[in-house]
C-alpha cells in the first residue's frame, strides 16, 4: 500500500502515501509538467503565515471551532518553518490564478493537520481543505496576499539590508578616496579633474536613491487582498475578516501590512508588482553604471585604464596564464540584464488582467522573487568579493592628470573659449604639455599658467 | 547675399541668414541627418528657462554685466514663449549629451541678442554664445536639468491633469452602475456577481494609485544637475550658482526645483528619468486592463459579452455596414504598448552611463516624452469620447444574472464546497437551472434556494 | 581525511574528497554564491561533447597522446551520458565569459580520469585540466561552443518536434471544424461568418511559419567557435584544429555543425542567439494569440463566448464549486510572456560585448534554453491537455450565426454600402432581425433576401 | 463658403473645402486628437500602390467600369507621387485596425478623382470612396497589405543598401589594418595579440549575417493580406482578386511580393512584422558592439585606450576647449536602443491579436518603420561621418603591444599553464617585462623567449 485515494470535485486518484498532498495537486503534476522552475519557498512560507492569520481570525469571529482552528495553526507553523517543504511540488506554470498552489496549501495543512488529529488522511476530517483551511478564502485574493507577504519580506529583510550595506561600503570608499585627484572622462574622452571620492560619491547617492526608491513601492505592496474572496467583494466572510486577517498578519510579520482598500484592483490587476519591479530595474540600472566603471577603471593591468586595482580572487583564463578578471563586475552586470528582462515579463502579465482577475500571478511572483533574489546576493557578494577591496593605482591616476589636455578648462575665464581651445588643438596635435602651447601661442606667462592650470583648483566650484 | 559665415573652433561654415543659429548647429545639421525626430519644442521652451535664470543669476553674482545679461534675459523670454521655434532643427539622434541643442540655444540667444543690440550676426558681439549664454554651464549639466525642468511640466501641468480628469469620469460612472448588480468573471469565466459600480471602482483605484506613483517620482525629477558644469564639480562656477540658480527655476516655473545633492550622478546616470518611466509603464499597465476590460464589456452587439454600451464615434468598417468598434479602447492601448517600448528604450539607455557622463540623454528624454504627450492625450481622448457616454445594457445584464451557475458559490456556507459543485455540475451539463437542480438532488426545498441564493446578497462580506 | 588539497594559480584550496572538482571550481563556490540558477544539465553534456572531440581531434593531430586522449574520451563520454551532474554546481552568475564552468568541466574530467588511471586527484597527474583537458582551446572559444551545441540540439530535437506536434493536432481540429460555420469576430464585434476550421487554419499556419522561422536561425547557431581560443585568433592550435573539432562535433551529435567562419565574432558577439531568441519570441506571439482566442472561445459557460467545449481537466476554484478554467492557455500565457522577458535580458546581454570578448554568455544561455525549456513543455502540455479535446458548442455557434447582424455585409454588392448600414442599424436599434428590418425598409423582398443572405455563401470569394 | 458637407453612415460633417478627406477622415481628427504621430508617408505611398492594383485587377475582373477605375488609378499614381500628402493627416493614434487611414486613402481618391471628372466633392459620385475605391477590399485586409508593402520596400531599397555600404566601409578598414599587430581584450583586461585587420573583420561578418538575416525575414513580408477582406474569407471578392492584385502589385513595385496562403492569419496576426522587428534588433546588437568598441579604441586623447583617431566632425563641448567626441557612436548606440525598445512595443502588440483581427497595426507598422528609417540613416551618417575617415594609431597600438603581459600565453605549449603563470605574476607585482621576469625565473634564456614570443606568430592558430 504504497499510495492512498484522494478525491476532489473531478473524483479519485492516487496519491503516495508519504506526501500530504490531496487530489488537486495530483492533477497539477500530470497536467502542468512544464519546465522545472517550482513555486519560491518563500512564498510557500507566506502562505503559511496566510492561513495562521486566516484560522485564528475565524476562530476570533466564531466561525472556526477553536479544535479544528488549533490544528491548522500548528501545521501552518510547520510550513512557516520550512518542514514541509517537500510536499510543495508544483511549479510556476499552472493556472494563472495559483489556484493550485493554494489547494496544495490548504491540502498539507488538512492531511497532515489530519495526522495529527489520528484521523485518516484523505478523509477531509477533521479538517477539510476547503471548508476549514480554506474558510473565508478563495485562491483569487489568496494567493494575491501571499504576493505581497513574500515581497514586502524579503524587500524589507533581504533586499534592502544588502543594498544598505553595499551603499555603505561605497561610501566608506568615496571617504577613502576623497584626497585623490584624477582625470574625468565625458564621451570616454579626457575631460576636467575630479577626485575619486567624488567619482564615488555618485554610485553612493544613486544606491541611497534607489533604497528610497523601493521603499516608496512599499506601501502599495502592504495592501493585501485578503478578504476579497473570489472576486472582491468578500463573498462567504465575516465583515471583519478583512481587517483583521490584515492586521494578524501585521502581528505575525512585524511588518506594516493593511488591508487593500479597494479588493477588486487586488485581485484584477498587480500594479503594486509592476512598480516594485520598476523600483528594481532602476537599480538595475545603477547598479551596471557602477559595475561598468569599476571594470572599466580597473581595466589593464598595462593596456587598459588601469585607475583601479580589483582584488583578485581567481584565476581569469583558462589559456592565458597569469590573467586575472573583474569577474564580480561581470556577474553584477548579467543581474542587471536579467533583472531588466524579469522586468519585460512582470510588466506585459501585469497589463493582462481580464474583468476580476489577472491569472498571470505566479509568473509575476517569480519573476519579482527572482529579481529580488538575485540583487540581494549579487550586492553582496560585489561588496564583500569587490568593493570593499578595490585599491587605487596612485601612479596611473596621477599620469593620466598630468598628462591631460582638459586641464585647459581652467584658462576658460582667462582667455576665452576660443584662445582655450587653440592651446589644447596645438598642444594635441603637436605632442606637446598645455604649458608648452600657451608658451608658444604668447597667451601667457609660465606663472600664470602654473598659478591658475591646478587640478587641486579644479575640483569645486 | 542669402549666406553669412559663422565660426566655431573647427572652423568656419554658411548659415542661412534668416537663421539665427550658428556654426555648430549648422554642422550638426550635416552630421546627424538621422531620422525625423526633432528635440522636443517643450525641450527648447526648458532651455529656455534655464537660460534666463543662468543669466540672472550670473548678473547677480556681478560675473555678468547687466546690459549683456539683460539682453540674454530678453531673449530667453521669447524661446520660452516659443516664438523661436523654427530655428531649432536639431534631431535627437546627435551626440548622447546633447551638446548640439546645448549649442543651438546658445547660439540662437547670442545671435538674436546681437540683432537686438544692433550688432552683427556671428560676430559674437557683444554677446558670445559660449561665454555668455553658457556662461557657468556646460552642456553636461544644462541638457539633463533641461530634461527635468521639460519632464517636471510636463508631468504636473499636463498628465496628472489628464489622468486625474479620467479617474474623476470613472468615479462617476462607479457611483451612477453602483446598484447595477453583474454576473462577475476571472479566468474569463463566470463567476459570483459584483455591481458594475464595484467593477469600475477598480479601475478608479488604480488611476488614483498611479497618480501617486506617478507623484512619487517628481521629488528627483526636481533635483537639478546645473552647476556641476562638464563633470559633476561645478567648475566654472561661482560657489552660489549651483544653489541661486535651481531657486530661479523654481522660482520661474513655481515648481519645488532644487539643486541635484550630489553632481556626479546627476550628470553620470539618469535613475530619476528611468523611475519615473517605470512609473509610466505602470500607468499603462492599468489603463492596458481598462481599456480592455470596456471593449470587451461592449463586445457585440449579438455575438459578444454586450454588457456595456459604447458611444458610437464613427463608422467602424469599410466593408461591414452599421458595424461600430470599440476605437478609443484600441488608440488606447495600442498608446499602453508604446509606452511599454519607450521604457525599454529608457531603461537600456539609462543604464549605460560611463564615468562622469551618460550619454544617453536625447534618448532618453526623447522617450518619456513621448509617453507623456500619448499617455496624457490618450486619457483625454478616452474620456471625452468614451468613458462619459458608455452606458449599461440592463437587459443583458440582469440576463446573464440570471443564468449563471456561479450564485451555487451562495450555498458552500450551507451544503459544503462538495454538494454545491454537484449542484452545479448537475445544472450545466443537464442544461438546467441551480434551483432545478438542487430540487432534483434533494440538498434544499424550493423556499431555502430562493433564500439563500440572492445576487444582491452576494456583494459584500 | 573528508577533504584533499587542490590547488592552481592562485594557491592551494580545500575540495571535499567526494568531489571531482578543483581549486577553481570550489573558488566560484564561495566568490559566486549568487541565487539558484546552476548552469542547464544540458550545457554540462555539451560541454562533454565539445571535451571528447577536442581530445579526438588533438590526439589525431598527433598533439595529444592516446592514453591520455583516451582517459579523458572515456569520462567525456560520462559526462555526456548525465553520470557526473552532481559535481557541476556552479551558478550562471559568474565570471561572463563562463570561464568557471568551462574549468569545472576540466578539472572534473582531469580528476575523474585520474581516478580511473589510479592516480592521486589534484595532482594534476596523469591528467591536467589546463595542458590536457583544456588543450587547443580557451574558455572563450568552449564556452560559445558549448552554448551552440546545447541551442541548436534542444531546439531540433525538443522544440521542434514539440510545435510540429501541436501543429499537427491544430491542423486536425481545422479538418475537423471544416463545415462549422461561425460568427467571425474583428474589433471583438461581431463580423462576417467564416468556419470553425478556418479560424483553426490560421493557427497552424502561424505555427507552421514559426517553425521555418526558427529553423531559419539554425545555419548560424551550427557555426561554432571552437579553435579560436582566447582572442579568436586560434593561437595555440594546430592550423585543422578547428575544421576537424567542428568536423568531430557534427559527427557525435549528428547535426550539421561547421567552423564558424569569422572566429572575432564568434568570441565577441551572439548574434546567432540573439536572433534564435527573436524567433523564439515570435513564436511566443503566436502562441499567445492562439491560447488567448481558445479560453475567449470557450468562456462561459453561461455568461461568455462559449463556442467552444474545453477539456476539465481539474477544479478551478477553492471558493466556487463546479468552475472550470482554461488552465492551460492560462499556463501557455504565462510561459509567453516569460519568453518575451527572457528575449529582452538576451537583446541587452548580446548589445554588450567589447573588443574580442562578450561577457554576458551564461545569462544569454540560461534565458535562451529556459525559453526552449517552456515553450517544449508547454506546447506539448497544451497540446494533450487542451487541443486534442477541444469540441465545438454546435448550439451556441449556431445561435450566434443566427443573430449577427454583420450578415447585412453579403448585400453590400445589392444595396450598396449605405442602403447595408441602414439596415443593419435599424434592427440594431430596434433589436430585429436582418430580415425584418429589410423589409419594412422595402429594400428587398423576402425571396431576394433569404436567397443573398446565406452564411455558407459567404466564407469564401 | 470655405466649407462642403460631408457624409457617411453616421451622418454629416463639414470638410474645409480646399481638403480631399470626406467624413470619416474629418470625424478621426476630432476622435484622435492624440500625440503627434502621423502616418508615415511611406505608408500611404503604398496605399496608393495598393489602390491602383485594386481598380485594374477590378477592372480586369469586369467589376469596375473602365471610366471610374482610370480616374482612380490615375489618382493613386498623384499617391504614388507623394503629391497629395497634405491630405493625409491622421495619425497612428486611431482604430486598431487602420481603419480610418484606409478611409482617409479612399475618401481622398474619390474627392479627387470626382474633381478630375467635374463632379462635386461630397457626392460619391462618379467614385464612390466604399463602392469603388474600397471595391474588394476591407480596411482589414488593405492596412496588412500596405504595411507589407511598405515594410518590404522601405528594407530593400534603403535599409539594406544601407547596411551594406557600411559592411563594405568596414571590409575596407579590415584589409588597410590587416598588418597592424595590436593586443588584444577580453573582459577588458589585456589578453593576446590580434591584428586591427582581424578585429574589424569580426564587424564586418557580423553585419554581412544581419543582412542575410533581414532577408530572411522578407518572404513573410511578402505574402499580401489583401484579398481576404473582412475576416480572412475573401468574401466579397472575385476568387481571382486575391492572386491578381498580388501580382499587380509586384509588378507595381517590381517586388516577388505573392498572396498569403492563409488570410485568416493575416489579418489576425502579424508574425512576419514581429519577426523582422526580431532581425532588426539583432542588428542593433550588432551595431551596439561596433560602435562601442570604435568608440573605446578612440578613446583619450591622452588618458584612454587611443589606438584609434576618429574624424574631428565638431566641437565636443560648450565649456572644455579642444574637446571632441565620438559623437557618430553616440547617435548610433542611440538609435540602438531606441530599435530595441520598438522591438518591445511591436512584440507585446503582435502577441494581441483576437479571433478574426489583430487591432494594433498601426502601432506596429510606425515602430518597425521607426527602426527601419533610423537604422537606414544611422548606417549611413555613421559610415560617411566616422568609418571611413578612421585612422590607426601606430605609436599607441606598438606601445600596448609590447608591454602587454599576456605574450605570455606563447610559452604554454613550452612551460606549461602553471610556470607561465608564475612568470606573467611576477612581471606584473614587480614592473618587469615578461622577458626579465623569464629570465630571473630561470625558465628561459633570452634566445629561446626571443624565439618563442613573437607577437607576429600569435596572430593565427
Amino acid at each position: 500500500m504504497t499510495h492512498r485515494i484522494e478525491k476532489d470535485s473531478m473524483g479519485e486518484i492516487e496519491v503516495k502515501n508519504d506526501r500530504y498532498w490531496g487530489a488537486q495537486t495530483q492533477r497539477s503534476l500530470i497536467h502542468f509538467d512544464i519546465g522545472d522552475d517550482l513555486m519560491h519557498p518563500e512564498l510557500i512560507r507566506a502562505f503559511g503565515i496566510l492561513k495562521k492569520a486566516a484560522a485564528m481570525v475565524n476562530q476570533d469571529l466564531g466561525k472556526l471551532p477553536t479544535e479544528q482552528a488549533q490544528l491548522i495553526i500548528k501545521v501552518a507553523d510547520e510550513v512557516i518553518e520550512g518542514k514541509l517543504l517537500e510536499h510543495f511540488p508544483l511549479r510556476v506554470w499552472q493556472t494563472g490564478s495559483g489556484t493550485q498552489t493554494n489547494m496544495n496549501v490548504n491540502e498539507v495543512i488538512a492531511n497532515r493537520a489530519i495526522e495529527l488529529a489520528g484521523g485518516t488522511m484523505g478523509s477531509k476530517k477533521p479538517i477539510h481543505p476547503n471548508d476549514h483551511v480554506n474558510m473565508s478564502q478563495s485562491s483569487n485574493d489568496t494567493f494575491p496576499t501571499a504576493m505581497h507577504i513574500v515581497a514586502a519580506t524579503e524587500i524589507v529583510h533581504r533586499l534592502i539590508p544588502s543594498i544598505t550595506e553595499l551603499r555603505d561600503s561605497l561610501a566608506q570608499k568615496a571617504d577613502e578616496f576623497q584626497d585623490i585627484i584624477k582625470i574625468g572622462r565625458t564621451h570616454l574622452m579626457d575631460a576636467v579633474p575630479l577626485t575619486l571620492g567624488q567619482e564615488f560619491s555618485g554610485y553612493v547617492i544613486q544606491l541611497e536613491q534607489s533604497i528610497e526608491r523601493i521603499k516608496n513601492t512599499l506601501p502599495y505592496i502592504y495592501e493585501l487582498a485578503l478578504g476579497g474572496t473570489a472576486v472582491g467583494t468578500g463573498l462567504n466572510t465575516h465583515p471583519e475578516f478583512a481587517q483583521r486577517s490584515a492586521e494578524k498578519i501585521a502581528e505575525i510579520t512585524e511588518l506594516p501590512f493593511t488591508s487593500a482598500p479597494n479588493k477588486f484592483a487586488a485581485l484584477a490587476s498587480h500594479d503594486a508588482i509592476v512598480a516594485a519591479s520598476g523600483a528594481l530595474k532602476t537599480l538595475a540600472c545603477s547598479l551596471m553604471k557602477i559595475a561598468n566603471d569599476i571594470r572599466w577603471l580597473g581595466s589593464g593591468p598595462r593596456c587598459g585604464l588601469g585607475e583601479l586595482i580589483l582584488p583578485e580572487n581567481e584565476p581569469g583564463s583558462s589559456i592565458m596564464p597569469g590573467k586575472v578578471n573583474p569577474t564580480q563586475c561581470e556577474a553584477m552586470t548579467m543581474v542587471c540584464v536579467q533583472v531588466m528582462g524579469n522586468d519585460t515579463a512582470i510588466t506585459v502579465a501585469g497589463s493582462q488582467g481580464n474583468f476580476e482577475l489577472n491569472v498571470f500571478k505566479p509568473v509575476m511572483i517569480h519573476n519579482l522573487l527572482h529579481s529580488i533574489d538575485l540583487l540581494t546576493d549579487a550586492c553582496r557578494s560585489f561588496r564583500e568579493h569587490l568593493v570593499i577591496g578595490i585599491q587605487p593605482n596612485h601612479q596611473q591616476i596621477e599620469h593620466f592628470l598630468q598628462n591631460s589636455l582638459m586641464l585647459v578648462t581652467a584658462l576658460n575665464p582667462r582667455l576665452g573659449y576660443e584662445k582655450a581651445a587653440l592651446v589644447a588643438k596645438k598642444a594635441h596635435t603637436e605632442g606637446k604639455t598645455l604649458k608648452q602651447a600657451c608658451l608658444e601661442l604668447d597667451f601667457l606667462t609660465s606663472e600664470e599658467f602654473e598659478q591658475w592650470v591646478r587640478p587641486e583648483k579644479m575640483i569645486n566650484p
